[in-house]
């Protein structure tokens, strides 16, 4: 489990309204969705990932004695409110659809049922983490339908927005299918592969190209990559081949030639033919620089002889699209539906659920959204993950969650499967629940 | 100081390569330096930040037993790597540019002068720290400049990429000249100015939106802001022009209405049309929900009567700019000039400085990079910040920072204010600087 971060990762008018509700004593049941409002431009679907550190930060939320000091010494809030933060436990229940699957804007991606104090407290912190999940699982989703069968990790700690950016987008990109990152914290964490080459710097640091490649080869007996663009790369492909055999008379095995720079798929071609005509049709060729779902899905068209791909900033900070458009927002309170109807943001209230319906050919055919008692034809996607601020069963490994994923994208309609998506998938809203929301309406307006 | 995030927040391959040299004992003076190396479309100038929190990195990372034991059972490292951890200490020199300067590609943020494992294993976590920090400074200083004398808040901790982008996303806003923040933690951490207002949420919890209105101005007797658009916006205008007679009458102000949804220029004439016809000239207008520095241009072109402006996902993920191309280039090791020549990525090697020179108006007219020892005219940039692992005075605090930043941006020259630049600031390469490529080039193809 992730060490929580600090309780103090929220936004202030979530204390605000904290104070506020605990001064009228106003503290009924509550019912708070997460969903994404609507799909970016060329994105066909979602890939829901971050629930299990989502729950993790439901079950550990605490404030320390020095939290509480510090919001004292602020003078913005009172005893109440000292008293409540210092005693929180969250103790609701949470209903989600399970990481790795294949969701779409308007299905809630998580449910909170709990008193309105922690329904709310919650929120920010909530909404960082589902988000950024589910957008960087998104975004490496498309690389992957890119580029099938080929090998993508994650490259893209440095750039990403802070450390748990980095974190987050080695969880997010190896649920949709990425097979490890660069990020050691990544396999301490999560179990997920770490993988590694080297940097420009190690060549540049000796006099000689073929002696740092010699040295890190050395260094490194299983499974080396070498970086070959440095100065000249076809001349370091060469030299990978003049060194090949000294190696293997050590027993040392050269198991591939990363690229960086250029035009990538030309220059692969060039290596390739270096490296096979050099006897090393085993040294796999890797790329990395600028790769994107489109890179991809050019070389894959063009034959590139490219083996492996690291992606780095393209990834880790969804560049395309860096943020979807979400909202976490108050469904039903005290047994009533709620919604909201502020200009172009309505929400549809109420508990609802999702119902998926597949094809003959075991694709995604439509869903159905309802509330959550009006059964609809179809696989149900929500189901319950917490109860009482307790899981109800361990959440699954991230071998699981990668597992899932494997199999909804493969039961994705073809034109989902396409980067330039030519049509939306159906969501239908089941007259149950545009009935809730004009009960919901009626009640506001009246 | 904030607290240190775990070590392994590093790519493997820094671990691959401090392997390699140690197996070598190949641990020279290394000279790197980390720079951005282009501008993006429509971007005229950096705003550097981020160095405090990269010194605090480099004073305390440290390997715990228990990092260790972990690298350990990985069986990927051999046990003088795992002795090297252990100790470890960065005890390198830092020159940088000082947080809050206006700087351009190609000049060094940061320098490391240290041994070699040193300067490598620091490269990964040292670019994830400025790197964002200094992208997100740079989003908000064009704000800024968009919305002269108008109060900006970062609202973006929900949608950052992380915990820890949500915190930098607050300091390096705060620096480019934001007013506070919504994140409680800025507060705690930075002693940031932290805002906030109420949500939709606290509306719909109650049957009756001026009863919501009443309970948390109550509950909030100083400072309270209302959101006024979760039914309809000039009703919820109209009850609070009702609403404050009455909370008047027991000393409550109220301080401002908030608007988030629909046309954001027409609402607030029209909010500001009915709470000044009903005598609350005083209450500010605050709005929210997808504000760049475009919309700020034109709100402000608009003439909108609106005082201040929560800025969400376009400033916290730097919306239309997720990342910059950056790098953290070996430039010099046991006393020779070092550069990389993949294509298209070529960098000036060696020690370098920046130095500025001002027109007759005190505006900045050019600056010119050249090596450390090679004085030009000008104010040089970058300075000592760290001898022998330890800071050479504190950093400053943020307030002086901020006011570097205010200062330095009132010192653009007019087309780089502009949101669409028009010209390039002119960065010339010093003719020392030049023959030191061409005398490192030779040493390398020699």
């Amino acid at each position: 489990m992730t060490p929580p971060t600090s309780p103090l990762t929220t936004d202030l008018y979530e204390l605000n309204m904290v104070q506020a509700y605990l001064d009228q004593a106003e503290d009924k049941e509550a019912v708070f969705e997460f969903f994404v409002r609507r799909l970016p431009a060329r994105r066909g679907f979602l890939l829901a990932a971050g629930l299990a550190d989502a729950l993790d930060f439901l079950e550990t939320l605490r404030f320390s004695k020095a939290d509480i000091e510090w919001l004292k010494s602020t003078g913005r809030f009172r005893k109440n409110l000292l008293d409540y933060l210092s005693g929180f436990r969250f103790t609701g229940d949470v209903h989600a659809i399970p990481e790795g699957t294949v969701c779409f804007p308007n299905e809630p991606l998580l449910r909170i049922t709990a008193p309105l104090l922690q329904a709310q407290l919650i929120e920010t912190r909530l909404i960082n983490i589902l988000h950024f999940q589910t957008l960087v699982a998104s975004k490496a989703a498309r690389m992957v339908l890119a580029a099938p069968g080929k090998t993508l990790a994650d490259f893209g700690l440095r750039t990403a927005h802070g450390a748990e950016a980095g974190l987050y987008s080695a969880r997010a990109s190896y649920i949709a299918g990425f097979s490890g990152a660069a990020n050691v914290l990544a396999g301490e964490r999560y179990g997920i592969p770490i993988v590694g080459t080297m940097a420009h710097s190690f060549v540049q640091v000796h006099d000689d190209e073929m002696q740092a490649f010699e040295n890190f080869a050395r260094a490194r007996p299983e499974g080396v990559i070498l970086l070959i663009d440095t100065y000249d790369t076809e001349a370091g492909a060469r030299k990978v081949v003049e060194l090949a055999p000294r190696l293997k008379a050590d027993g040392i095995s050269i198991r591939g030639v990363r690229i960086d720079s250029g035009d990538l798929t030309a220059m692969a071609r060039k290596v390739r033919a270096i490296l096979d005509g050099g006897g090393l049709r085993d040294v796999i060729i890797l790329v990395s620089g600028g790769i994107d779902e489109d890179v991809l899905q050019g070389m894959m068209k063009a034959g590139a002889p490219i083996d492996g791909f690291g992606v780095g900033v393209n990834l880790a900070t969804s560049q395309d699209v860096p943020a979807f458009d979400c909202a976490y927002k108050l469904q039903e309170y005290g047994g009533q539906p709620k919604r909201k109807l502020s200009e172009g943001k309505q929400t549809w209230p109420g508990r609802k659920q999702v119902w998926r319906a597949y094809d003959a050919q075991g694709r995604m055919s439509g869903d159905i959204l309802s509330v959550e008692t009006n059964k609809q034809k179809g696989e149900p996607l929500i189901v319950p993950v917490m109860h009482g601020g307790k899981r109800v069963a361990p959440s699954p490994t991230l071998a699981h969650i990668r597992e899932r994923a494997t199999r909804d994208l493969a039961r994705l309609p073809e034109p989902l499967r396409q980067l330039q998506t030519g049509a939306d998938y159906p969501v239908k809203v089941a007259d149950a629940l545009t009935a809730l929301a004009a009960q919901a309406d009626t009640k506001v307006r009246g």
